[in-house]
């Protein structure tokens, strides 16, 4: 395994997972470089140097203070909400030395390697494109917690002109952060977290809008109880947020509703026909499938406290 | 308010629902009647006797034990699964004095209805259909609580045929148990749990289904998290209930899948064309509906502290 250290790392987002990423690396790795906070508005960054998240904190419009943030800079980490991927990008490749290693936190892959594709140019072998499978209710740097990333998994997904190297050191600087390294092609981590991710947030405000559109909505919500909750809690995420990743991961989003009407379709069918032994089976695989898949989590979850 | 007694209450299905109201009406509301239970296996029929939840135990089949149990009953309550209704009320009809009280707890109304209307022939004035909105992971005798309705509602749905005195009898045993009483039609009824409570629990094991059903269903479980882990909680519930109730609930839920999956093509075209616009405006409003739900059913359940 590659080492990890640093001399200057450049975030550029300083939110819940950029800040968490520095407060583990100085925090929990004892890393002594320096750290530079890029974001659009000030406040979060005048948050961010309060907490000591962050060094020195640069106002990504500042093009000069920009130059000036990436000079002799080793790492940049893309911690911003993927729809800013390229203009972000964009705004930093004019800038980056040849020995910069360049990262990325985004919940969507295919989009932010089209966007570095069309940004980084000659320097895209730099970019390693990652994802870190952690967050919390609150958001922003304020949310920033050293241990976000402890036992949790972050995706890598290479690209072909990725040196080897480059791909090991970027997987070293999140395991110094506390986290386990996987990797997969981007196409492929598109369709898995469509499927258990972004799909369910999807059918989860689909099912809130359904039920607002009948006349009488405030009746049926008056008697919504404990399935209901668990079912839409996830409804109460940030409708900027899911709007970007529905639009950054699209194709492999579609894929998944269609899959899924494909099968709803199916039980559809099976309740029009009091088929109730199809009803059942399909009920029965899914609750076993459902609790084995809890039980592994628990399991792990339980490996961790050791 | 009407007050409530009994001299002799039947159970019929005591578990988790008959049981708790068993131990609602003895313990928190101090009736000195008899309580006997009627059910279809020993085993359950026997921890309710241990229990002291019924003071009698009769098993169903035993025609002349069933009698003997209705001689002299004011109350019936059903509290089995909905889809023996039909055969529960066939059993009882023949020995079912005119002055019994005979109402149900089942969670589909409409059909409930129509294997009364069957069954009970000139007692049906007699039946008063019920629905208490409650409940608990476990289940079986065994979970039974006293104070499993306190602050719940109860949901009766009376017939035309109802006079009004024995609505509000019924209405009375259920306040006696700790519940609140709410009236609407059995079509209103079927509607608005279909729509809260039915279909969220059809999507839930339909997610988990179309996941088992990719070539790669191991990987994409491996990823899943906290989204996923509160959208199928309650896929985790029971195969044989969840069959019942989408069967006896049929045509409601029909049309509660097609509502819905109308608004799911709605999502879809607006991510096909990416329209993050509309995508955006979907989401808050769900947002919106669903965090106020969740203020007032906190602000509901603190009053009931109080």
């Amino acid at each position: 395994m590659a080492a990890f250290s640093f001399n200057k790392l450049v975030v550029v987002g300083v939110g819940l997972i950029g800040g968490s990423l520095a407060l583990a690396l100085r925090e929990r790795h004892g890393g002594t470089g320096t750290i530079v906070g890029v974001g659009r508005g000030a406040g979060s960054l005048r948050t961010a140097l309060e907490r000591r998240v962050i060094d020195e904190a640069i106002v990504v419009d500042d093009d000069a203070a920009l130059a000036g943030a990436l000079r002799g800079a080793d790492w940049v980490v893309l911690a911003a909400p993927v729809a800013q991927t390229r203009a972000l990008l964009g705004a930093i490749a004019p800038h980056l030395e040849r020995s910069t290693i360049v990262t990325d936190a985004g919940s969507t892959k295919q989009d932010v390697i089209a966007a570095a594709r069309a940004a980084l140019g000659t320097r895209l072998a730099q970019f390693v494109p990652g994802h870190p499978i952690a967050g919390r209710e609150s958001s922003g740097v304020e949310a920033a917690l050293a241990d976000l990333y402890v036992g949790r998994k972050v995706v890598l997904c290479p690209l072909a002109e990725n040196p080897r190297a480059l791909v090991d050191r970027v997987a070293a600087m999140w395991e110094a952060s506390g986290a386990s390294l996987h990797e997969m092609t981007a196409q492929q981590h598109d369709a898995v977290f469509a499927a258990v991710s972004h799909l369910p947030h999807v059918l989860s405000f689909t099912l809130v809008e359904t039920i607002l559109r009948a006349p009488d909505a405030a009746l049926k919500l008056s008697f919504a109880g404990g399935g209901f909750r668990d079912f839409t809690r996830i409804a109460a995420s940030s409708p900027e947020m899911w709007r970007d990743i529905c639009v950054a991961n699209r194709d492999a989003l579609l894929d998944g509703i269609d899959a899924y009407s494909a099968v709803l379709a199916t039980v559809r069918a099976a309740i029009a026909a009091g088929d109730g032994a199809t009803l059942e089976a399909l009920f029965a695989r899914s609750r076993s499938a459902r609790a084995q898949w809890g039980h592994e989590r628990d399991a792990a979850s339980k490996l961790k406290q050791c």
